[in-house]
């Protein structure tokens, strides 16, 4: 049985990456969709369909709708989703998308450095499961297959 | 017709009494509810029914529990939604809580400063209006009674 | 028994002063609700509550958040729904009401002149009923109460 | 990942053959799905099917509601819509359809030319994003893929 | 707590002023709605409204649009369901309310004879409770009280 | 794009074949699904499976249990819903299962003769659409696919 | 704000009385609802109102159909379930009534000893909050007041 | 058509081992899933991926919130549930698990010996199909497909 996990959270460094390649190791029939990842193509996607914008507030409006827009049409098909939080951002859309995907049924990991314990104490805990490492996030999802 | 309004955001400062004012002032029939907003017996809620707990982690668990319990309930009861996001605070449950409530199908209206239009543009994009001040967000709500 | 009835459509003219009156004729216990019936406050909303917006596109974008924001309150508060199609305007957004109300299980009665019938058929034969004139959709209310 | 695109709006041109045709030069996985676009077909189809009728009025119902079940098997088969409207004609079932879609929860991309921006401002502004050409809503939806 | 409960079933006798009286004998706060249950008024609403139809099928048509609309609103409105089938009849017309309440989720519980047992077991296996007389459907009520 | 349909309705001739035969020479690319139709055996199914029931009444709701059940389960994973009525039987379940797949939003073609217009008129006007023969309903299903 | 509350659980003792009692001391607006809490009219109902039945397993399936019922009823109209388990019983209503509650998203506090925290780990963790005394439950719900 | 079925129940014995046999016996198209069968790995899942936990009931919290999410996974995919319950016992999350599949609309079929009649009397009740043995649950699902 494949399961299509929506992985939402930063997109500042390759942690998809390292998801992947752990699901390839452990022989897991998982498939991977998430966000647009190039940071300059997701923040800028607006004018570049759409055309010039007015000042940074309506290039911010145009380019959100379109990443909203592939978010939403994605974690519709998933089965399971993981949100990772670092140290460093605000990623305020990785808070709406958890959020999204515990009010849609969808069973959410989150993924957060001990760090982040207390600011994310109530999302944290209407998540399924809270951890870590990416490594125990692929546990988990490993565990459904055993 | 009264309607129900939920209050979400940062509990450090004062701005929900602010928004009772200007709603009496402008004599709408609002009533207003919200989250805990001392912000001590927020933190401190879950060992004071359930007692001490082993670490900070499972501290903060069990506050965020009784928590998220009372954001459930009343945020069921409500019509519409405010959150209102500051520049000092992570808030990554406001964005949780103001993802909820358009996922669960309640109107929602973001109050945030321009500084941080770029990082909140995906949840700004999926609110039904963003503004930048208290004052503008009452508006919008009077002009339902219009 | 009590019953809300959203009232969808132009606000070109005084129609629903007339829907009003039937019931009060009628003394039925209605209680109406429906958008901004003063065109120019409905299509200067959005600037007069955020400021100046950058261009037409932009207007028109603020005052239909905060026009639809309100059609979403009212409409989730209603147990019927009438929408009064004329014969000079687009009127979209009457029709993306009326289908609204459909999808959202409101019962919907539709008002419309015999020269749209053909225009209107798909909506029409979506909604519960289709009159008209706005003495018939009375009498369709009316006889709830029978 | 294969994804199905309805295409509500006009049947007066030929734009889904276009919409077809870039998809394919883009090699994008869509399979699209849309309203009968034979005209005459359309409007004849409830007799043809069901015999005459005793008038334009009945001869328009029995064509819509075939017209509107196949609209609902079919758009319910879809990830996501793609409503056009053109200048000339009122579109109210194009309308209809795009909203049905948002109300149940499809993302939505609204072709419209700048002409219209005014009256469809409220539908507009409850879509997931309003382009102007064919090229632009592709282009959204190649954004998926990247 | 008061509770409303619709009344679905034949209109051809007065079943339903038993059940009032039976709920004011024994003091209980229950709201009772229903269908028309003039006959004839019920049959010929559409033409009374929508002026002389072409045909037989056609004025029943417009009748059912009506009744339809009045029995969608206050079923909506109800709490429980009661529907009575008797030996004469076919009623499918309250085998339609009966299952439709069981799929909107409001509790049902079915009238009949001892002759109807077989032809009506499926829709009697979805009910939650099937009993044959009006005293027990009272008796069942009055126990949500005790 | 298959589409499953489930043939609600009688089971006392063989309907079900010449809707699958008409099928087939249309070669459209339909799954069918639906009931028990061999008689005896959906009348006896609960005392075949679960041992002597005590009575008629326990014998038969043993069975409809069983009946409802593979109902359930098929019609959930169908697209479209036929229903059929023919002169001679009550057939309560029939009208049950084709208001459920309303109430659930599957798409539902009525097949009835013209003697039961009038007491089919209230579910008739709930359907999308009602024919007088399973070669029309085949007409309908093939417009799909045009 | 007046909130209703389903009391879930045995019915052997008069824990009911004792959180009436709290709640009355603690001044809170609470409105209490809950099953037949005499054990012998729960265990009878059935054949108290549907008649003698053939063995104990047909009377115990007519006094839970009615029981069912009244649950159901009560149960939509609460905003939060408190459910309680003792060390005694088995009371699988119990768990079946918390676990609906979660399902319907009503916010649920189960109140348990620590013996039982093992084999209430699963429903503990789907629980809003779980608690080990009546007190604690009410302090919960004081705290929505806070 | 193959379906899916979610097995529910005691991990204590092989039982959804003669299931999937008897299953393969009689040919039928079903796929099975449910939970972690290995007890041992069950309960410590939750140290093993999260680490040491502070005491029995966080070790127990840490292990149900995985079990719980494979569950909601997989009980997602499923077409049909069945529960078993067994004499030794107290399994509430088999009633938590037969409960959520009843009001998420899965079908249910629960498997108990004769002496669990009396305490399982309400869940039965809510069930689609109770019997005694995996022989008659499978009899069930073979019907379906008859």
């Amino acid at each position: 049985m494949e399961l299509t996990v929506y992985l939402a959270g930063q997109i500042h460094d390759d942690w998809r990456e390292d998801v992947k390649r752990l699901a390839k190791e452990k022989d897991l029939p998982l498939h991977f969709v998430g966000p647009q990842t190039v940071h300059d193509r997701s923040d800028n996607v607006g004018e570049a369909i759409l055309g010039e914008q007015p000042s940074g507030y309506f290039k911010d409006d145009a380019a959100s709708a379109i990443n909203n827009l592939r978010t939403e049409v994605l974690m519709k098909k998933s089965d399971v989703v993981i949100a990772l939080f670092g140290e460093k951002y605000k990623q305020w859309n990785t808070a709406m998308d958890a959020s999204a995907a515990v009010t849609l049924g969808k069973p959410l990991i989150i993924v957060r450095p001990e760090e982040l314990i207390h600011p994310l104490k109530e999302l944290s805990n209407k998540a399924n499961v809270t951890v870590e490492t990416i490594e125990q996030a692929l546990d988990v999802l490993a565990y459904i297959y055993e």
